[in-house]
């Protein structure tokens, strides 16, 4: 089968490999309808991260499933399933409460850019519709595989609360997802950071309230200002940087929390002022599964529909191209047709 | 009057220098009935923090009013009242949503350590009792303006729910009061690491249910053990070091809250096991005067009696002994009677 591999900074290749195996009771293989190219991909083809040159990647994917172990038991051949990014036995103390991406068994889908790929712990993870959703529906429940239930965590992290102020710091997919997720949540002000006229034009679409173009200490300045100096109710920290976490803090209120999902490089936390402010910082790593039932609902009623942070497709073949848009930021999130 | 001032390392003194002055309509003079000396106030006593020769110093006390400015109304000369260490408005938008510590018109009590010290914003800060309190209750009420206040908030900052298990580090009083702070707020175990017998002592009277003597590596495995391997619910970390941090972050399980509320001192946050699992970071400098009225019903009716965490009382004439006794960890925390 045909599967993404990186090889080296900037170096995406499409190989061909075995298709995976069932090598667990717990496994199941997804023939892949679709994948995407999420903002952490680029760490590794920046050249950020340390790689193994020829590693499979790849996380966010939804398909129909080709094969399950023998301990998978609500899943069969045929069924849609979108998979979490990170696969978890749903039945841990961790999963139990709702932290799924703490899961004593955790997981991660790895080479999901591919025609099939392996979900670990497949009963716990797997969530499955009824038949097979229509095309159009797609690429909004492709984005409950990752980026959505990303976005929804910033939110509840940060702990949006009905009226009201939500500010999102970070355009990508994540950040726009985090916008609409500020809004399903009742927050009555959601500010977007953006200077990008496209991305700008979705976050509206998606409940941002107001957009704030001005970055750094003018950015920061501003938002206080549109807060009648109080600042923001919740910050949603959707890049991972330490400038982006920087202006974060310093547009928190006291009491506040910013809520952080993007994987943290070269964040050095500012503890002394977060004590002094009282402002706290929670997320990570999403809970995926917790909050794909929630998640689905939403989407198949047509109330969210996060798909459209998608505005390239290609077909697996031009994965390179895909990476390489996002990298330019000529594309926000880049869907992959095998 | 006598007030005590700090020269340099382990160099305090108590010196004569003018009673201070209304100088502000919303300033009032309290006489101090009683003082104390805070694990703050180590970190300069040590050369920690950088201090002003002859800075006065000392910020919990409780007194009686002596003067008040024009715009002080709800109190009057006479009245008993307990002074929170840092001062608001209680009108501003972040004490309207109960963040008195990040008011917009801040002050603190500098030099409470004396026969008469000043609060600024008396009106929002000051909470008197009906009439002059039994001397029985003065060190309990003494702790409500600050050490007591300070070990709910990380109670509160950390999320301790009925039921849950709490761990706090540290045993100085703060700990202490956490740990009654976690027991009131219905912690079903509340684990408090010490390795001193008295302080294990007041903690198993002040709701503590198990004891953990390990430290570093081997306290961590220990709550782990105790644990199931799951974790702490919530996490009260009361040193305010480095060590005491990465501990607290090591034991809190996936999706739980080390709730600070010690002085961060060379502490750096490692915000990438934050991220891995979840665990946020909430608290700060705690809004004492939010808490008062609850914590003071909770002393005047005799559920609480935070006032054990003094295990020695000095003349204000021996203030020095005091801050020696507390460095050396003779005595838990000091009360000083002017």
């Amino acid at each position: 089968m045909r599967v993404t591999t990186i090889h080296g900074t900037r170096d995406i290749r499409l190989e061909d490999r075995p298709v995976p195996t069932i090598d667990a009771p717990t496994d199941a293989i997804v023939r892949v309808v679709a994948a995407c190219v999420c903002g952490s991909d680029l760490w590794p083809y920046r050249g950020e991260n340390e790689i193994t040159p020829g590693d499979p990647i790849g996380h966010e994917m939804v398909g129909v499933v080709e094969e399950v172990g023998s301990n998978v038991r609500t899943f069969k051949q045929g069924d849609f399933v979108i998979a979490p990014f990170c696969h978890c036995d749903n039945t841990c103390p961790h999963c139990q409460v709702g932290m799924t991406s703490g899961c004593q068994n955790l997981g991660f889908t790895q080479g999901g850019q591919a025609e099939f790929a392996k979900v670990h712990q497949a009963e716990g993870s797997l969530v499955k519709t009824d038949g097979m959703p229509d095309a159009s529906l797609i690429p909004s429940l492709l984005t409950l595989s990752d980026v959505m239930a990303t976005g929804w965590h910033a939110a509840v992290a940060s702990q949006v609360r009905p009226g009201s102020t939500a500010v999102i710091v970070g355009d990508g997919a994540v950040g726009l997802c985090g916008a609409l997720a500020a809004s399903q949540l009742g927050a009555e002000r959601v500010i977007v950071m953006s200077r990008h006229e496209a991305r700008q034009k979705l976050a509206t679409e998606f409940g941002a309230t107001e957009i704030v173009e001005e970055r750094g200490e003018e950015g920061e300045e501003r938002i206080l200002d549109l807060t009648g100096g109080v600042g923001a109710d919740s910050v949603l920290e959707c890049v991972g940087t330490d400038q982006s976490m920087r202006t974060a803090f310093k547009i928190a209120r006291p009491g506040s929390t910013v809520g952080f999902v993007g994987v943290p490089h070269g964040v050095k936390l500012p503890v002394r002022r977060m004590f002094a402010h009282n402002v706290g910082l929670a997320g990570g790593m999403a809970p995926v599964r917790a909050y794909l039932p929630d998640l689905l609902e939403r989407t198949l009623s047509g109330t969210i529909e996060p798909g459209k942070v998608f505005d390239m497709t290609l077909p697996l073949d031009e994965v390179a191209e895909g990476y390489r848009a996002m990298d330019e930021r000529r594309a926000t999130k880049v869907l992959l047709e095998p």
